[in-house]
């Protein structure tokens, strides 16, 4: 394919206004500039983050847009000065970037990359503030620079990630998002050891992410915090070996488990947001060795509040984002790790509907029925 | 000595009301029972602990006492099922303990002893519950099981260290609680790499032991911070390279040390136990690495508050107790990093003073003219 067969227009979802279904549309998918990509999407998902954004009640709206970051697909045409990247490539484009050249890029700890760090209110391209996507001439907006709900997308060269072409992009595509973020915050950053507990809050595609995290880690035990009594038995599939629901006691959760636990678990993850379930996940945790990990994604006005004995106690509290994992450089290590059966990608997919029908798969994540649904380019 | 020779009474410094000079008194000290050792103290030191609980504003009053936790001496005797230490040790008692059998002494990362943990409301041996101090009959009670304002003392063998003999008790005393506390919490907890910068709260003794810790961890850029602009000469000794006192700016400190370091320094360690610094200390840090280390000892009542959104951004909170030495097992390495002469003693050693005088200590400290004032115990 050359840039005369993309100018015919493409099919993308276009979300034209806030809430309401998405709308099939051909779409001209501009060719890359400096830095940039060209990708053919073949499968992507819906994650929760994307159907936030389309609601738009927390957030200044930008429409129309074109939504989508958890995907696969492989690269059609590379800008001016991309040299690591070549047509034909397997790629997992990513929300978030790697420019390798910041002092987070250069830091070993961090990924939170000052020139491609998340953005959700820009609806352009960094290089000339322009987008990509139109229809006769009219701009779509790009989401977090991926815009994967479309057979073609331009994104920046450092949201790309270049992995093993024999893993299969309907099943890796998922590893884009939400369960590398979970999977990470328990590998990376809360680290327990062979044999410890673990409790992890919240059992979306998150937190069950976390759990396998903590299942692969060789915990204990793994105990499932939900106001969802529904989910145990689904997480029962990644290793969560208990279940609390903070509904069934009068008293508050984080006493629970350290009744259960002869004064707390060895690890915590908070995958909910709710700024409550935050503090609880932190003081669940054993004095002299627990560490908790912050997931979730609070509100603008959330105040993380706690006695400051607690922290004195030796207790560890941190806050991961993608669960530590640089986009570039150690994404494809986790393709991997679904390529040597230690990671078991596949529980996580749910569901499975054609392009055509992607508004199916907000229904399914809104009724609470997917954990995850992957959407197939070319149905 | 044998047990005889205690009979006769020895002289130890007795705190009988809230607040008023201590007296010095003969004091029958009685023979160590099962797990316990007696002490003959020749070097003690005061720090803030003793001043706040001889004050006892903020607690319940227990009186008459033996303050004194900061010191060195040698095993007098030893109690039933004692095989660790014999009469000639040199040792520094602790005011925290290890049993070397529970759950904290077995993990790598906890000092929190179960059995020895500080415990500043007992004044009672644990073996009997009862006091080895008397003065005709009537029991004087123990402070943090070390009471080190005194000739002899009696301590359970889980709170002292033995360490190297050659080492100067009139200096290494002052590694038995402060010094070690701060120097640990850089060291043990905060870890700054070489050449990354670190802010320390509060330039008292555990803060300027916190700062030689990153000094001797080789910091670039030692940010001291404290509402007394008479404390940064002082400073510049333990490595401090900027000072900032936050009544000098309009705007939080977390933003004054933001703007002096593009964004945060790499480690923070919170030395003063005011609640509004330890949120300073923690929003100082450079999100995707910073590390901020709480060692201050708060308010009953005193609430941590950050937005949840400062620990999502990578940052990393933690709490640390005694600088995570074990008492037995980690101090003698502290000692010898003194004879190595890697971690400076003198410096922090402003005055001594002989065991007669041993109130002029309390008063350099309250006037806040002392670092650590030295009490000669044959003086």
């Amino acid at each position: 394919m050359d840039d005369r067969d993309m100018d015919h227009g493409h099919s993308a979802a276009v979300a034209w206004e806030a809430g309401k279904p998405l709308v099939i549309e051909e779409v001209e998918v501009a060719p890359p500039q400096k830095n940039e990509v060209r990708l053919k999407i073949l499968f992507t998902s819906l994650c929760h983050t994307d159907v936030y954004f389309w609601e738009a009640k927390g957030q200044t709206p930008l429409f129309p847009r074109i939504f989508g970051h958890e995907a696969g697909g492989i690269v059609e045409s590379v800008g001016e000065g991309v040299t690591d990247l070549q047509p034909g490539d397997h790629v997992l484009p990513v929300f978030t970037g790697e420019c390798k050249e910041c002092p987070h890029c250069h830091s070993e700890e961090s990924n939170m990359c000052d020139l491609l760090r998340i953005n959700t209110d820009r609806g352009v391209m960094i290089n000339d503030g322009q987008s990509r996507f139109s229809i006769k001439g009219k701009p779509i907006y790009h989401f977090v620079g991926t815009s994967t709900f479309s057979e073609y997308t331009v994104t920046h060269v450092g949201c790309v990630a270049k992995i093993n072409p024999a893993a299969p992009l309907d099943k890796v595509c998922v590893l884009s998002c939400g369960i590398s973020t979970g999977f990470g915050a328990t590998v990376n950053v809360a680290k327990p050891k062979k044999g410890q507990s673990v409790a992890i809050f919240g059992l979306g595609a998150v937190g069950l992410a976390a759990a396998e995290g903590a299942r692969v880690s060789g915990a204990s035990r793994i105990i499932g915090v939900d106001l969802n009594p529904s989910r145990f038995n689904e997480a029962k599939k990644f290793g969560v070996t208990e279940f609390v629901n903070p509904k069934d006691y009068d008293k508050p959760v984080q006493q629970v488990i350290a009744d259960m636990t002869n004064g707390g678990v060895d690890r915590s993850v908070e995958c909910t947001g709710s700024v409550q379930a935050m503090i609880s996940a932190f003081e669940c945790v054993h004095d002299g060795w627990g560490v908790a990990v912050l997931v979730g994604v609070p509100n603008k006005d959330d105040a993380f509040k706690t006695h400051p004995m607690n922290l004195l106690n030796e207790r560890t509290l941190k806050g991961t984002f993608f669960g530590n994992y640089k986009p570039r450089s150690d994404l494809p290590s986790v393709v991997e790790k679904y390529m040597n059966k230690e990671l078991e990608v596949e529980k996580f997919i749910t569901h499975t509907v054609p392009f055509s029908e992607i508004n199916k798969a907000f229904d399914l994540m809104l009724a609470g029925e997917s954990i995850r649904c992957i959407i197939r380019m070319d149905g």
